[in-house]
């Protein structure tokens, strides 16, 4: 059996490019840039929490990386490097093989550089990976949670719920013809972090996330960071065809309280719509204008239908000691 | 039951100091300081590997980032910030305040701000922590592992072995006397790591790691980084009273082969033996010569006697694949 050193020298080193030194050594060395801030997150994902532990290692490998861009995406930070940590309930080579190639792919579109790791057991059984990622941002210019003006649009990228479909689609409780089921477990299972779009939106969105836990609770934290409400019209989310295909109900719930978006949830002022355009353009992914930011109330975010009359949601984010309780 | 959200912001968010934003935004925003390179390492643990499930958390709390800092100690670069990922079975709010006394304590000793982090479920049982440290040292002097030269002497901090003896302990296979276990058993869930030591040896170090697999294994990392051998004097090693009162092959074992260790290993020129010295008086840690390093050959490290008699010992680093194997 392969051992851990020979795991990490033969699947996760490679020589330093930017970095200063790379894998290999207690630390890895990197210089930022003048000028620049750094931006830093980091996100565990843990097999029967986050994914089945039957999920395609290369599926996870790109996976586990998408949704750490996403953070740098939601800043409008650049990438730049990874530090990746693996438990792994055996020295599985075919398996890091697989998830290498996944998160290298990724890895390598995005300019980002594996600078260091840590590869060791997991006795429990279940693969658990940490990936603590390191971008840059031109000193001041990062887009906060907490920027968000009263009247400014609430807008979100790409399409809403469809990893919650593929995910009810994986756990058989709904069923999806061939086609919307490969392309929501797909939605899932391969996020595309919005990097680019990212980038467009500095100097132009006030405030930014990204959709991780559903956009009912990741909008509400946006709302409370920037001490306001907002309003979002429920007949303006953007769905996909698969989602619109079912109960408008599930729909909704998908679009509201699903998980694992990992789209971009930006306000900005009113003023500024043909620049937000013009950035989802250039970075070709579609925005779409679901609400407007009011003064905080009692609730962070109310919900309209089309006529303009509020109506009752029970929608939280999701909440990964909450959800199993 | 506390949710993620509710124990995240109760324990782990403070407020920014040295850096530019910190817990509670899609990422942290850091400035590097001019002149600086950023050192970065990433260290996961996991409950049944590195630790008992019953591990005091605030020990563990200690832990979790001394291992870290010790990586940083190991480059001779100057602690700055950390963040934390932390896989728990349930929302244990007594658990999550002992583990964060025990890291902030720390973490506050060494200037160390905790800017951000990931808290989520660990649906087998077992506990996952994973930490990302960030520190500075000024361009090109970071102490790597590859730089030492034939005649060099092998230094050590401290003593060797006292974290083995401590495991053996707690697994029943030792006997040790009340005093005698308190300690070894502090050396294990609460190592002191070198930082100030490994500040005061830029400069002076030719090479350096730290020991977490155990000196026979981890100097062979260096001896093959620096494309060189290393000879060990095995009588010359620093042995506490509760390791010289044992057996010398339990002894011996535990030195060489015993991980945890969280000491310093170094290599220097001959000529620099007495700035070494004062480098461990003025950081207030023991240092002690152990070997030299010689050209390469068949085996990484060879082992001596007191006399100078080459002897034969099976001593490998820890591996957590092969170790289970």
């Amino acid at each position: 059996m392969a051992s851990e050193f020979e795991l990490i020298a033969k699947y996760f080193t490679r020589p330093a490019v930017r970095a200063v030194l790379g894998v290999g050594d207690d630390c890895a060395l990197f210089e930022a840039s003048a000028g620049q801030e750094l931006a830093l997150s980091t996100d565990m994902l843990v097999g029967g929490t986050h994914f089945f532990a039957d999920t395609d290692a290369q599926r996870l490998g790109h996976k586990t990386l998408a949704v750490n861009l996403s953070d740098l995406a939601a800043m409008g930070a650049t990438p730049r490097a990874a530090l990746l940590s693996l438990a792994l309930p055996a020295a599985d080579e075919a398996w890091v093989a697989a998830f290498a190639r996944g998160f290298f792919a990724l890895a390598d579109a995005h300019g980002v550089e594996l600078i260091g790791g840590d590869t060791t057991r997991s006795p429990a059984g279940g693969v658990v990976l940490n990936v603590t990622i390191l971008g840059e941002v031109p000193k001041g210019a990062a887009v906060r949670r907490s920027g968000a003006q009263v009247g400014d649009d609430v807008w979100v990228s790409g399409t809403l719920g469809d990893a919650a479909l593929g995910l009810a689609a994986l756990k058989g409780t709904v069923r999806l013809d061939a086609g919307q089921r490969e392309y929501c477990v797909a939605r899932l299972e391969m996020p595309t972090p919005r990097v680019a779009l990212g980038l467009q939106l500095r100097g132009v969105a006030s405030a930014m996330l990204d959709l991780s836990d559903g956009l009912a609770g990741d909008l509400a934290h946006l709302a409370r960071a920037s001490r306001l409400g907002a309003r979002v019209d429920v007949s303006a989310l953007p769905l996909s065809a698969a989602l619109r295909a079912q109960a408008p109900e599930l729909a909704l719930r998908c679009a509201l309280s699903g998980g694992d978006d990992y789209e971009l949830c930006f306000t900005a002022p009113v003023l500024r719509r043909a620049a937000v355009e013009a950035a989802g353009r250039a970075a070709q992914v579609g925005v779409t204008r679901i609400g407007t930011m009011v003064p905080g109330g009692a609730e962070p975010v109310a919900y309209m239908d089309g006529a303009g009359r509020e109506i009752a949601l029970q929608a939280g984010g999701y909440d990964h000691f909450g959800a199993g309780a």
